[in-house]
């Protein structure tokens, strides 16, 4: 039906488009090794139905390196740490690269100290902020990742961008039920949401945005046309204070403690939008990894995390409403959808694929 | 013009409230050095304007400790630890009095270790979150608190209370400028403010509360006919999912991960409403303290902290909003108000105050 009107999604092995990523970012200068890592971030959150965050990001991450705003061979260093703390300069990297290893470094704390704790300054966009956790889940531990963002968001009661979508992600591992994922950007709505409707012309839910005066809208034109998006809880009543107070926690762990840059003057992944003035060095992220043995014996919270899960989803649902989800089973739904069926993708990011492997020479399809 | 109608707030001196408190508990076996700290705790909520956690709560707490489901003299034990990690057993002691140790105890670790991270089992309800933080930030710490509490808020696409309104709070130092203090409930609206409507005859805005069938409503007696709060976001469209992912966020480290009891099984600090069974022991906190020199200069951090909220308070206010505020704003405003003039009570608040004073034979006024 829709066929005759919009053309169709054509899906993708999500090793077809990994091995593409990886080479698109060797063919700008990455390492071989590091260049599979940051695949590995884009293509989780392609498997995980976090569709804006996936291999659509693939020509913007390229003209960062192409234009020499991203060092693709960071030197990546640890500033300043103690036993269970650390400060890593991402030399300007990728943050799909700085992440990983940053992340591994708090992994790393954690098996010595019982917790492991990293801030970043001078990273780029590091992909979905669940991948982070979820690592470290894996391996046992429980994982915490925040980045902050460029400018999107208004602070409740103001009128202007001041804040990213700044997304807290964390993840539990359990016993045999599958790790509990947490990962929200602490906004309204998601970005991607207000694009989705742009592109299909239409109008979005009261909540999300307010227009350049700071008016509540139901349009999204109103966001490119200097509006900005609302914190999660989007009205005083409903709590868009809370909503705020999360952006600023995570932009004060990520931006002011780590060095980076903070608040509005966090440089954009979409290098073309400039950013007034620098308050630090490029954009910053938090790790975190807490080892379970350090509070608790494993076995037995792996029962406790099991029978949470299994409460939880026993919750009666809402009318209309088929089950009560625990955080994770959206995202655990579309990664088992997607390793079967592969990647859909529209013919818009098709096209640019197909022009990205044109310029560098790399087969898409 | 009220007066006719209704009876007039009467305020009280802080430190009035404060002695009172403690020799209230002190009267109920709580040693005196404990009954002054837990005064504190109580006096801090008073003082900063949050007066459902307040003086207003000393006659359940009363309760608590003369029903013998609290522990007037805990043995606060370690059960398990790393450098930088560990669980405290509260030994069914008052939160008020088991928490401030337990913060304590992460302050400590994180002068040795860089950080420090304590889960807290077999404690009960410990005041505002935002005490506890706010303690470490007074010592250059980055300081963390979330506690769960008894259940009130449905998750996301339930129709049923299976978690509290499990606060998160942080707070960071700055330099000229006051502390950034964070102190959210992940509940779309706080429980007092139903109960206000509720006193008034009121109905509530949408978003807050649905009822027992799990439909969405603006009457406040839906709440105590087995209704339940909502998460913040309110709605599946501005972000409900999110709000239950912060408050599953924090049942899974105050309560799973400490051994307490988690989501519905958390017990009330109004003892009377029992829970159906134990999964852990007592209500479950979660502690957190970070030394700012493990990650960048302690001036450095002061300067950028300064400039950050600087920065925020003169971003673009919305239209019919005077500024806009940092987080913890409003509190300290309540602060300067309330140390100069006192802290209102209401007089039903009063009255039961009065009983208080004639069961223990403790003056009040």
């Amino acid at each position: 039906m829709t066929a005759m009107t919009e053309p169709l999604d054509r899906s993708y092995p999500v090793e077809h488009l990994r091995a593409f990523t990886a080479q698109v970012l060797a063919h700008h200068g990455v390492p071989d090794e590091d260049a599979a890592l940051a695949a590995g971030v884009l293509a989780a959150a392609d498997l995980r139905g976090i569709d804006s965050h996936g291999v659509v990001r693939l020509p913007a991450y390229a003209d960062l390196l192409a234009a020499g705003r991203a060092n693709p061979r960071p030197v990546i260093r640890v500033v300043r740490q103690t036993a269970s703390t650390a400060t890593v300069d991402g030399d300007g990297g990728l943050g799909l690269v700085v992440g990983p290893k940053a992340n591994d470094l708090a992994i790393a704390k954690a098996r010595e100290a019982g917790s492991g704790w990293v801030a970043v300054c001078n990273s780029s966009h590091f992909g979905i902020a669940g991948y982070y956790p979820l690592g470290a889940a894996r391996h046992g531990l429980i994982g915490w990742a925040m980045t902050n963002a460029s400018k999107l968001v208004t602070p409740a009661g103001g009128a202007e961008r001041m804040l990213g979508t700044n997304p807290i992600a964390a993840a539990f591992p359990a016993g045999a039920e599958p790790p509990v994922v947490i990962d929200l950007a602490t906004s309204a709505a998601a970005f991607g949401k207000v694009q989705l409707a742009l592109l299909h012309g239409k109008g979005i839910p009261e909540g999300w945005v307010i227009d350049r005066d700071g008016a509540p809208t139901c349009d999204p034109t109103a966001l490119a046309a200097g509006g900005a998006m609302l914190p999660l809880g989007s009205t005083p009543e409903r709590g868009a204070h809370k909503g705020y107070c999360l952006a600023a926690l995570v932009d004060l762990l990520c931006g002011v403690l780590s060095g980076a840059n903070w608040g509005p003057f966090v440089p954009s992944l979409f290098w073309r939008l400039a950013v007034d003035r620098e308050v630090g060095q490029g954009l910053g992220h938090f790790f975190g990894a807490l080892r379970v043995d350090g509070f608790i014996d494993p076995d037995e919270f792996r029962r406790r995390m099991d029978e949470w899960v299994r409460t939880f989803r026993a919750a009666k649902p809402a009318p209309g409403v088929e089950a009560v989800l625990v955080p994770g089973d959206p995202e655990r739904f579309a990664e088992a959808e997607r390793r079967a069926h592969g990647v859909p993708l529209p013919p818009s990011v098709v096209a640019e694929l197909r022009q990205l492997a044109g310029r560098t020479g790399i087969a898409f399809d």
